[in-house]
């Protein structure tokens, strides 16, 4: 009998995607519109790393395009090893590194290896909104570890104590976070993993925006819990090819060939280009030379950002972030609902923005803005088109 | 409590994979090895596209690098339409085509839409040698359909009838086949659609090598019965950018938005690079002209494996492929055990091929061998050495 699986009925759209779709929309109307909503990064990968790849597309052979090991090549997995570190003191061998079509793919396969019915996980509120849905579709539950504008949305330890038990399988959490821009404190980073070894439970950290610091440093949680501690990570935000979908997983050697198989019989293999050109890059004088170039161009931005919200929406409370891409403001003072806020905002003055309520059971009337897209010009005025949309309500 | 979820116990490595590592074993070991083994195309995509790649990748905009939506570019969807139209005659608008991290991710998505526990799942016996387990990691059970060389492979409609049920999901069939080469007969295909039609079930077709066609047509099910055919393809195979993974589905209106969904889950969206490439190739006076060489070249060697094969080892059974990339041979007059003769094959005597238990519960004597990876001399040598070794035994 045709139909379909009953667990589909766990995933829905992802709803900076609905945003997306009313873009190209206006874009079809022939509206500029302000985009604040889009955490794709701004500056191409370095040029030397792009003319490197355009010589090997003139090579006569099958090198370039054939399949390669599920896991990804030996080179790119030592590339990265050593990136690691070099850029925080990690040390983690290439059999422990798996790549991925991208950070989607880790996140999804890693919840695959780990979760099934009955199991429990934490998730921070705020959070990426992209986790509960996969949670839910294998078969575990949510339970919401909030965090607090006051507290520079770094978690309370009780509050994690008085969440976890028998059936907590993980906590999952993103840092520098998405969308607070919160990096973690090394006090609050040694409580979790204390607690983590007291209730066996794993932590899985989404280290997307790990180079993009603006201030401090961040933290490795594997380097204090490498036993538990499972790192997803993405290609996508540096060197900025998030549509070649690749990234990477580390963690536990028991772990790992789980992990790899999964990836196996989702995609074969983890897309061999891009892995070509990120081996080149993590290898090349460029590599660090970019990271820095980058976070200065987008520091700059974040601090338009800033003073733009102090000026036009002094009522708005925020956390300045310290990386990632984001700043998350909370309107409650201008309007009750972020998600109608956000859709009149981009209707009638033509900013994209994305609703608190994507990310948050709390704040509500937030919305989450980022300052990597568009010029420090463009962002000033997005924000001043805010207070205006604010001020009308 | 830490711990691995108990479903992914129903997953396992790809057989071909363990080849792949004891060749490169061999290979570290200076041993030339021929490979028989790997469904690998030899022949690069067109050059002219290539160079239309490399001047992309030199323009300083994020055009090249950024997300695509979830279901791949409009443009691809639209160049895949056009061909499906040139190649087939098939009417699939763009909006019934979802793009995927390559064929396993297509047929993963898929039967992960499709499928839940109790499911039944008939696929024909030989098969490829993924499906089985993805059946059965989504709660299905397997039920074989058994097909003969003295049939030239064809299924026959009555053992079909005798194997479905109220429970039956869906059939899944590779056409042009791996492992054997057969490309579907106009009655069997009818025979088929009529009792998916009877029964209501969905039939998923494989048709990885549907311009790999060598004598006769290639049958596309989805114009027979476009209400229930879901239709599973790459581009691994043709333009041969297996590394680059990308694929793609079409189907049913009803059926598609959730495959998107499931991708959009897994992968977020399909390979950037890879959909543009593809694009340029399918709209290029290139796309035919490249298939038409492609198929020229197999063509020859696939004539010099049956020469070979006749000459060497003239008491084997086989079925002169009509397409793909394969030849299924029978060695029961020679060995009892395919698996044990390719690990000897291999070790020995330096050529891989692929164990018929892989893709058989009845034809374990057999072994696939590939004829497009290596040149007609090398496939030559390897088949005199496979009678040496049959000999020997």
């Amino acid at each position: 009998m045709r139909g379909f699986s009953s667990k589909i009925g766990a995933l829905r759209e992802s709803p900076t995607r609905k945003i997306d779709e009313l873009r190209e929309k206006l874009k079809r109307e022939n509206r500029d519109v302000i985009l604040l909503s889009t955490g794709q990064p701004s500056v191409p990968p370095p040029r030397e790393v792009r003319e490197a790849m355009k010589n090997l597309l003139g090579v006569d052979s099958m090198e370039l395009y054939g399949y390669t090991p599920s896991l990804g090549t030996y080179e790119a997995r030592e590339a990265i090893s050593e990136d690691l570190k070099r850029l925080g003191g990690v040390d983690v061998p290439p059999e422990q590194i798996v790549l991925t079509a991208g950070g989607q793919a880790a996140m999804f396969s890693t919840l695959a290896t780990l979760l099934e019915a009955g199991d429990e996980v934490v998730v921070t509120d705020p959070t990426y909104f992209g986790y509960r849905p996969l949670i839910e579709y294998f078969g575990a539950s949510v339970k919401y570890l909030r965090t607090r504008l006051e507290d520079g949305f770094q978690p309370r330890p009780e509050e994690l104590r008085s969440l976890v038990g028998r059936r907590t399988k993980a906590l999952v959490l993103v840092s520098p976070d998405n969308p607070t821009g919160r990096t973690l404190k090394p006090e609050a980073a040694k409580a979790i993993v204390d607690l983590a070894r007291d209730y066996d439970f794993w932590i899985i950290v989404d280290e997307a925006y790990k180079t993009l610091i603006y201030e401090g440093g961040h933290v490795y949680l594997y380097k204090l819990a490498p036993e538990r501690t499972i790192s997803i990570n993405t290609f996508s935000k540096d060197p900025a090819i998030p549509g070649w979908r690749l990234g990477y997983v580390y963690g536990p050697p028991e772990v790992m060939p789980k992990i790899k198989l999964m990836n196996e019989e989702m995609v074969y293999c983890p897309p061999s280009f891009a892995q070509k050109m990120v081996t080149l890059y993590l290898r090349s004088e460029a590599r660090m030379r970019y990271v820095r170039e980058v976070v200065e161009i987008y520091r700059q931005r974040r601090d338009v950002a800033v003073s733009a919200l102090r000026k036009y929406l002094p009522e708005a409370r925020f956390v300045v972030p310290s990386g990632s891409m984001f700043v998350f403001v909370d309107l409650s003072s201008y309007v009750l609902d972020g998600e109608s806020f956000a859709k009149q905002l981009l209707e009638r003055y033509g900013v994209a923005v994305v609703p608190g309520s994507y990310f948050s059971e709390v704040y509500k009337a937030a919305v989450r803005i980022s300052f990597v897209s568009e010029t420090p010009e463009r962002i000033e005025e997005g924000i001043r088109r805010m207070g205006e949309a604010a001020g009308a309500l």
